[in-house]
């Protein structure tokens, strides 16, 4: 095996994984990416251990393999076992599935819906009705309540029994609620062990109301405002309701990891011109086009910013350091401009700012941009002067720098505020605008200074 | 009132908190943003409100303020609330409350430790100890544990009582240990629930040892990895042992959604070259300092593309369309290269790749920006013929957009890789290494063309 990572690795996680699934030390992403691999060198084999791998843990991982890869699981197995692979995940995670199914084959995703349950073709067609963005969309309805009048030791001998039957994970906490399912308490399990088992719901918290009044999401809120939430309060789980206030779900702390990360995620690759769904599916003609589309802008952009030199082309055929120094002026600008552009959209997202500090946002990233422009504008143009021995060419090198890292500071403020103002997310197409400004507004200063100071 | 945000709502917000800081609608990070407005406009009236908060909850809210306005906090506070302040926190957070202070306030903060007792001392000793990046000083050591041989009952009034003192909060597993508190299994609260009371924990247990076994984290491992841990294996607490296996401390959630957005955050600025922690302090001086430094790096680098562009002055003065043109090339493969770049260093940060995927990445990636690169010359191509009317410039310019994409394929990927096999963060500085290459590429293949071709 002359191979440097063989294949052999990757097997024999799978193959300690089958030993014991239950107990495994790899996680299901693990799991995926060792059958990705097998995947790529030998699908025989693939084929192989995705019927060795029992329904019950399939779902999971299934979950976390890119498209291409989920095509060769629905392609191998019969539909009696994808059934069976839905219907052991979590709602949330099993609608998921199925709307990852039904991208691939459409027909396919149908057969395995309606021979599932009626229960969960409820849940699955309810949840599947949430947007991308809603809470809805990422709770889980399995989770266990209580009502105010029942005894606490009932709602207990209920816990164990759903337990049991393994419908109930990760449970922090038991939510109280009233006539309708209408959400009223949510009492942690630390604070239940301490209740007497004996009394009611009702009975124990009478008086304490104030203690266990849940932080409540409703489920059309957008997942995003529920992350913060989440990182405010120091949240680990939360209710959701609907429109009635009934509880019809809850959103877990790692519910909250994954959207943290993936608009972060969406975040540094939006301010690239990169597309995020495109490069995780690992679709490599969609990701091209879709950075395809970006470069097109970037190049009527640049066209742009050619047609500027262009107005100048007979300065810069009688002085040819103009064209040996413009680049310089543009690329400072478009540097100083994508921190401020950065820090900007980044703070917006985190919440640290907002358009109600649009104003100081602004005036702070002028003086910040216009602070490094006059010291950039002094040593730019001493080495202007040292290197072509012409001082009004260092004049004019300097007052443009100082120029374009002013129009950097402030379009990279003003940029993504403006666009947030607008509900586009900030990140959207923000550097290519950004760019265009500072290298329309670089080149323009150096040579239109040039050609009023130099040349006349 | 002719201002568009003004204080009366902050002060609201403080008030509000005021009448019930226990039940206050408003988070610590909503009520740190509200005072951090009022010492902005009134100092006096930030004063005092900081000695009407209960030092229960001023600790909380410090935490959340710039070091600017901590500053206020330190100075306004008698020593002895500063003391309490710190004594209601927990461990984890009272040691960063007095290191934000010592970095304030040397003196201050010696003589605020100096007043805790010597149980406080010593686990804040211990949690300074640790690096900035390990898990150690990212854990609280309020815990709820229990020995295997302790009676189940006994273990729940410890708990009682505990919780009245309010010396626990968000405990969602007793830890049993061993001997010498060495940490054996973790007893999520729902299994707990379940158990009989009157026996023992190693009643219970036995026979089903493998189901309670922990997924644990050492106090010296990386932080960042102990964020992949959760993600992997949706936790929501991990116990942290040190060398001997002893129990020391626990990570909860909300220190898991901190560190991945933070982690996010690092990532997203050192791209920009920004420095966080500057510009999160809100330390204008700072932040502008640290700009500058990337902003003179990419001043060097711009400075040696004007070299390459100088080679070839002659050319360039006898064909002004050249300078026209020139930066479309150098920018369309910046462009192409950012994109590149970003998505490794966030695949990398992600885990989604790592070193043993070098020759795929690249590869991939390469094959990508060539795509595109191919497309765009043909656009250009034929654009530079129609504006210029020359067909040796179209075919110069395409063939200099094919060579720089390639390189910003190439170099976008492999720079990032590069680094991270050196250990230093794919982050950093790898924009304008990159930016540096796809200039001088630019520039250098689409003047070197042409003045092969057209000049001759």
């Amino acid at each position: 095996m002359a191979k440097e990572y063989p294949l052999d690795k990757y097997i024999e996680v799978i193959e300690t994984f089958l030993e014991d699934p239950e107990h495994s030390p790899y996680s299901d992403l693990e799991v995926a990416k060792a059958l990705k691999k097998i995947a790529q060198e030998e699908p025989e084999r693939f084929g192989e251990y995705l019927k060795k791998i029992p329904n019950e843990f399939l779902g999971d991982i299934a979950l976390e393999l890119p498209e291409k890869y989920l095509r060769g699981v629905i392609d191998h197995l019969p539909n009696k076992d994808l059934v069976e692979v839905v219907q052991e995940l979590e709602s949330d995670d099993a609608t998921d599935l199925l709307q990852d199914i039904e991208e691939i084959d459409q027909d396919k995703a149908e057969k395995i819906f309606s021979s599932l349950d009626k229960e969960d073709q409820k849940e699955i067609t309810r949840l599947k009705s949430y947007e991308e963005d809603e809470a809805g969309a990422h709770m889980q309805t399995e989770l266990f309540s209580a009502n105010i009048d029942e005894k606490i030791l009932d709602a207990i001998s209920r816990l164990k029994r759903l337990k049991k039957e393994g419908e109930l994970e990760n449970i922090h906490q038991v939510f109280i609620t009233g006539t309708f399912n209408k959400l009223m308490f949510t009492v942690p399990l630390e604070d239940l062990l301490t209740f007497d088992f004996e009394k009611s719901f009702r009975e124990e918290l009478t008086g304490r109301e104030e203690d266990f009044k849940p932080i409540i999401v409703r489920d059309t809120d957008d997942i995003k405002e529920v992350a913060h939430l989440f990182r405010e309060h120091d949240l680990s789980v939360v209710p959701v309701v609907n429109e009635q206030n009934e509880l019809v779900g809850r959103i877990t702390s790692d519910d909250i990891y994954d959207i943290i990360q993936e608009s972060a995620t969406e975040q540094i690759y939006n301010l690239a011109g990169v597309d995020d769904e495109a490069e995780e599916e690992e679709n490599i003609v969609e990701a091209g086009k879709k950075r395809g589309i970006w470069l097109f802008v970037n190049l009527l952009t640049a066209i742009l910013a050619s047609i500027v030199i262009q107005m100048f082309d007979q300065t810069i055929q009688a002085y040819v350091a103009l064209a040996v120094l413009m680049p310089i002026v543009a690329s400072m600008g478009g540097n100083a401009g994508t921190q401020t552009l950065t820090v900007t959209v980044r703070r917006l997202a985190l919440g640290e700012i907002d358009l109600s500090h649009a104003k100081e946002t602004i005036k702070k990233e002028v003086l910040l941009s216009l602070a490094n422009g006059f010291v950039f504008a002094v040593v730019l143009g001493l080495i202007a002067l040292i290197w072509f021995k012409q001082p009004l060419l260092g004049l004019v090198i300097g007052a443009s720098m100082i120029i374009n890292l002013f129009a950097a500071g402030f379009f990279g403020a003003v940029i993504p505020l403006v666009l947030k103002r607008l509900h586009i997310d900030p990140a959207v197409g923000s550097t290519v605008i950004l760019t265009t400004v500072t290298d329309v507004v670089g080149f323009f200063s150096f040579l239109g200074l040039a050609s009023w100071i130099l040349v006349k």
